[in-house]
């Protein structure tokens, strides 16, 4: 029997679009106002979710207080007040911080953290229109 | 690496349940309120979600802004403000427009015209307590 | 001690806006889409807030349950999977059925049926977007 | 083609975590303020998706109210407002009253409701934060 | 120039509610499933709200961190899973704990802690249905 | 009769708080990861109020479309994707590009525009937490 568990996070963080290769002319052409020289921002939504076979005396796939420790430290709070381009050690330079890539860094750094159970999937809400998965494959 | 792209985007419409080939009494028993000769309507809440792999420059799966245009012109600005059941040309006249069928049709009118990545997944919600997915197949 | 209570409801409905003085042409420049002829719809959310001073014994402005029953009886049984154009006899026929009459509306048939405390607010959400208030003033 | 099709619904119920073969000490320990021995509660948020093919006729893959009836009868109406460590029959007094345990629960006794089409996914909000989510595997 | 400045917050706690001078029946009547001896809960949503001017420095009408850690340490960490009618000091035994007097009963604890600024509002949600605000008369 | 319409938009900008006259000691104690050199963001959510009498033709306190061309013209179009602190003609320098200083700006840019009927109140939602709200006085 496999259960799914999600936990919800936020975190609020500026970044840009750019690639350093393009002139300044081809990233407004592809990125438009994303590309915004001086930073723009997003609340950022964040769903961690881990599948397993309940435990039979908790009743826990994994016990939701330490999922949310280890998001924390690992994620959240580096993430939260920074700068996607220019504070976050694990984000490798030539890398856009889309969302999409964003779902990739976030499940490379917390795959290993998760022990008892499987890491599953990250979601990550850039704004309540735009989303985007990762399922580790 | 295969990532999932998620744009969130709106149309409010009328309809209304009915099958021809009943009596008025037939409709009303399986279709309750919701076979009112004179509509009803909604606020229709669609979700699509193409996948593929982030572009190794943009980090795009696909711009969601193309994807936005995309769905703006094929969707949501013909279906917005229209009656379900006798404005829209591409609901074939026999097809009850039930939420099920919507995400079937979504799907057929969208799935050319993503280009780069793959159309994965039509979701539509009819009210906040009712929606539908269809995945293609 | 004056506490306001706030019950939320939701009702589905069509509605068009059209002024029937006017020329087919005027009604398109003044209401656009909202003018179509072959309606469109909403999923209503309404708002009911009284005022008054909690119970002693039950600590209720009002039992939330009777004040449910009475706008379920008076207001959503009757609008929901309604047309507000065509099919409501509370609703005067030259009266354009926007949200904001609406919220008139419902206040003057609410009003005389709360008891041992006041009507306070009619809210209305046409669209997640747009929200009309009427105080009885 | 299969479409999926999701019903969502609401109860309020009291619960705790505690393991009877524990002492208080370990229970404190492991399951921290959820094990208060005065409960504490929530408003859950459940969905249930059932998947098949639209009928041809009335566009649906099961009628979205009989779905409701069949969850309110099984499910709603019999944990709103209970104490799900010592009112529910259908809980066993072992199984802990987590969020994943119940999602298995309520498969196990909706499973074979559903008729004309299939059971394909239980998801239970505990919080806006934390939920789970079984496919009957 | 006044401004508002609201902190949300949340806390999950149980209750029941019941008038002791009462008889079962009467309370049954009166109350129905919300007088379930063994209780129910819910996920609480709070609202408080100051108002003030903002200070030409900081241009904080108060410091929302600082407004956090005030309902934290008053409220949320005393409430949040607790039962409302066993395990709250600050909330008297023959006070019903529904949402109405729940707001009053936070605005008399956090008044006297705001400081530069005045407290405004108390909004309480017990469910996405139901919901009550106290302003301080 | 007065009723009170409200218009929601959204942006996305960066911002930091930070003043100029204090040591970065003295920034950072005062208003922590806010301070962040680098920058932060928000999706904001904006909801602005306007009130009057509606129209007996059109049912309109005023044209909600109108309504959002203005917002759009005057507001978003300029904030979205921008940096508060560097990028906006009217935010002056000196102010802390705060929520409630931003509610402010807003009421002071938008109240000329608004003709037939009153602006009432902006609100401005920072993070899902925090929101601030000006009456114009």
């Amino acid at each position: 029997m496999k259960v799914y568990l999600t936990r919800r996070m936020t975190f609020n963080a500026a970044h840009k679009l750019w690639v350093k290769q393009w002139s300044e002319e081809k990233n407004l052409e592809v990125f438009g106002k994303c590309a915004n020289k001086n930073w723009h921002g997003h609340n950022y939504v964040l769903y961690v979710t881990v599948k397993g076979k309940p435990d039979p005396f908790t009743g826990f796939v994994m016990d939701a207080k330490v999922l949310k420790d280890i998001i924390k430290r690992e994620i959240t709070e580096i993430l939260d007040h920074s700068n996607l381009n220019l504070d976050v050690p694990f984000i490798p330079e030539n890398m856009q911080p889309t969302t999409e890539n964003l779902t990739i860094i976030i499940w490379q750094r917390l795959v290993s953290h998760i022990r008892g159970c499987e890491l599953h999937c990250i979601k990550l809400h850039e704004t309540e229109n735009i989303y985007a998965e990762y399922y580790g494959e």
